[in-house]
């Protein structure tokens, strides 16, 4: 698949099938991940796949009472407008089914792997927008989600992450329900600025 | 090109040539940007794309006095290994010439656009790389760096940044003077755990 393709039509899929996903299909998407570039080629990134239904059950709790807590206030007001209630739904909807999505991988960083004040995630994001890109031409669908911060520390210890690891991102895998298409997005001259901060140009 | 051989060729072009980049091939990366995803899809991100030279100059200077700073004292380690050479003295190049790369594009976050207790980092770096996978489909050489943190405020009032926006990541763009090609990476199955911390499996 083109990258541009890919690119264009990785939009995020959060109501997935329980059907299985194979290894390989995994091996395809990690291997794309840790060709991304990151501090110093450094690469201090590690990916836990996680299949074990009874993990995969605490983790949901908690995820969904991160959820509750940061989105639940705002329900009302995402669904009173049409532009924000799909994302919202769709959301919820797997905030609701965490547990059921066949695969969940957690990107996390060694903090000692990061050069000092430099930022975290520029080492590991990259790697998992490669993820997501890779299964995107794969046909298998992700979203990028943080909410198991909220519990991060019970996170760290169901899984055995030992000190000195943040967890960086959870990303559910599964084969989508809906489809792949282009996502909405603001014009790409509103949020691009020349030389000054908010100097717009016309493409 | 196939999205496959643009992650698996990516690698950080740290030496380029100081030819113009024409404003098209700029509108077709920061367009794969804005494709990214993004927290609850509110893409909080700005790029700024600099090219005025008293700009790149002094950002230039900020840039270098942060790499000496970070990397200096570690020179004579980096450069006793043949693995970590070539990646710091390319850097140390970068760090040296920063000012003649004809495009720097610096990526920021509004703070406002962020779920409280997610990192910002999550909802900017996915675009930074779709930026880099596109400019590698389409032969500009770039990279992802962090230096300039070192005296962020400065680099924020030069660009009249306003408060509540973090610069995020700054990205030299130009027609690389190498090729492009894999880049070292340790195996997949190191770095690769399942259901839990420590446990590997063979490919």
């Amino acid at each position: 698949m083109d990258v541009f393709e890919a690119i264009g039509t990785q939009r995020a899929m959060r109501r997935l099938k329980p059907d299985p996903v194979a290894d390989e299909d995994l091996w395809t998407i990690l291997d794309a991940a840790i060709k991304a570039p990151s501090g110093g080629n450094r690469q201090p990134w590690n990916f836990l796949v996680i299949r074990d239904p009874e993990t995969k059950r605490k983790i949901g709790e908690y995820y969904l009472d991160g959820w509750n807590k940061i989105y639940g206030p705002f329900k009302d007001f995402a669904l009173a407008d049409p532009a924000t209630a799909r994302t919202f739904n769709s959301a919820e909807h797997l905030a609701n089914h965490l547990a059921e999505v066949p695969v969940l991988i957690m990107a996390t960083v060694q903090r000692d792997g990061i050069a000092p004040g430099s930022p975290g995630g520029a080492s590991v994001y990259p790697a998992v927008q490669n993820l997501m890109l890779a299964a995107r031409a794969i046909g298998l669908g992700t979203t990028i989600t943080t909410l198991h911060q909220h519990h991060e520390q019970e996170v760290k210890e169901l899984l055995r992450i030992p000190e000195g690891i943040d967890t960086m991102a959870l990303i559910p895998v599964g084969w989508p329900k809906g489809h792949f298409g282009p996502a909405s997005r603001q014009p790409v001259e509103q949020v691009t600025f020349w030389d000054r901060w908010g100097e717009r140009r016309e493409r």
